[in-house]
């Protein structure tokens, strides 16, 4: 079966309306070749004053594969794929740069690390939705920023170089569920903001909340409602901080001294 | 003249490789339902725990642009626009889904502005690849972090809602140059990260610096080297400074209180 022949894009509409995330992959390798191409393709993508402020780190080996396991907290997909996707914030490049030129940056603050990160989720998200609409399965790992000091070690990232995100990839095993949305207008907001009622809340998250899926999650969990199943038990308060911390002293050069 | 009925793409590679920031417009007006169209179909891409946790603003009146483009340094794609989107990280809807239902959040924190901001980026990028791909001409504004008090304050944003970065939208006037990009071998690293030598930042960047335009921005800024163009005028350190100052201010509530 040839995966990756096909270039042409019959509907651009229905593919965004029914792109999903793919955690489970056939064994067959995504080639080399198309991944670079790819990221390639993807090093397009709009970048900060055309600074591509960003490294991607490749693993394809098993060893490697297996040494980032745990700090994606052993989800299946990162042994279970073809590739890992390390996108990390790179102002090491623009700072060697200037070195090299005579240049003297000013680039250890806030306002460049959002350049960098802003820069580095552009390039990873065109990365993705190029793979996805070439048939390859993609996930996101939102773990990479739990544990972005331990990543760096694997990865021998030198300083000024921060793992901000991790897609895996691979050719889909089966199907995959597209997940639900807020309805649009709950988004979308004409002019100016406008804060939402207790009514709105309800109306914009009612399907969200009568999903077989949310009222699984409510009752396995024990709570009362799916708000409290993510504020209490997928993103809870000790979580939230506790990693803070970990990732506030990774990434402190960049961070303002005192407030 | 019709330019958004032609949903299909005919080479998805030949598209990424010549995307271009467009900042000129032609005067006619993108039309609202396809602006929301490309925004909920933009609304799926992937998210962190399936949060959603962004708001769009759409500007498409002339007071209201005229309002934003002094915060965007008048830049005069922000007036000539069919329309202004702001892209905002919104840990509002997510704390007011809470309130309603019980639920005790804790998002003040690094890492909760971390998944909102990069919700927010995926969405804003996976809109501006839709609405390139159908045609219209996008631009993104840079200016978003170093203004954001008084964007929020012009778009009426409450407490946890961060203008992240905006896209000007509108059908092109006349031809865009790309822009040149990095070699693919700079930006990917496979299996760890290898330090850049010298000779190797000279080869990476060799091609961008002996560009035309890169030779006019040094003898413009009466520079010796490139690097020192972007080190010393276009992004200084008193700006990255002062903007970092203000932006650590607008988001101290996400920020460790000391280090």
């Amino acid at each position: 079966m040839t995966h990756h022949q096909d270039n042409t894009m019959p509907d651009i509409d229905s593919y965004s309306l029914s792109r999903r995330t793919v955690r489970r992959y056939s064994p067959e390798e995504v080639p080399a070749e198309l991944i670079y191409r790819l990221l390639e393709e993807a090093s397009h993508a709009p970048t900060t004053g055309n600074m591509q402020l960003y490294s991607v780190i490749v693993t394809r080996d098993d060893e490697g594969k297996k040494a980032l396991a745990p700090m994606h907290f052993n989800q299946p997909q990162v042994t279970g794929c073809s590739a890992v996707l390390t996108f990390c914030v790179d102002l090491n490049r623009f700072v060697r740069w200037c070195e090299v030129n005579d240049a003297v940056p000013g680039f250890d603050n806030l306002q460049s690390l959002m350049y960098g990160i802003l820069d580095t989720a552009l390039f990873a998200q065109q990365f993705n939705t190029l793979a996805e609409m070439h048939g390859l399965g993609c996930c996101y790992l939102g773990t990479t920023t739990f544990t972005a000091p331990d990543i760096a070690k694997a990865l021998n990232l030198p300083e000024r170089v921060i793992p901000l995100t991790t897609i895996t990839i691979g050719y889909p095993d089966g199907e995959s569920a597209a997940s639900d949305r807020l309805p649009i207008d709950a988004i979308i907001h004409e002019g100016s903001y406008s804060q939402y009622s207790d009514l709105d809340i309800r109306r914009i998250y009612a399907e969200k909340e009568a999903l077989e899926e949310s009222r699984r999650f409510i009752e396995e969990n024990a709570k009362q409602t799916l708000a409290q199943v993510y504020a209490d038990v997928r993103y809870p308060r000790s979580n939230n901080e506790t990693f803070s911390a970990i990732l506030a002293e990774f990434i402190k050069d960049f961070l303002p001294r005192k407030q």
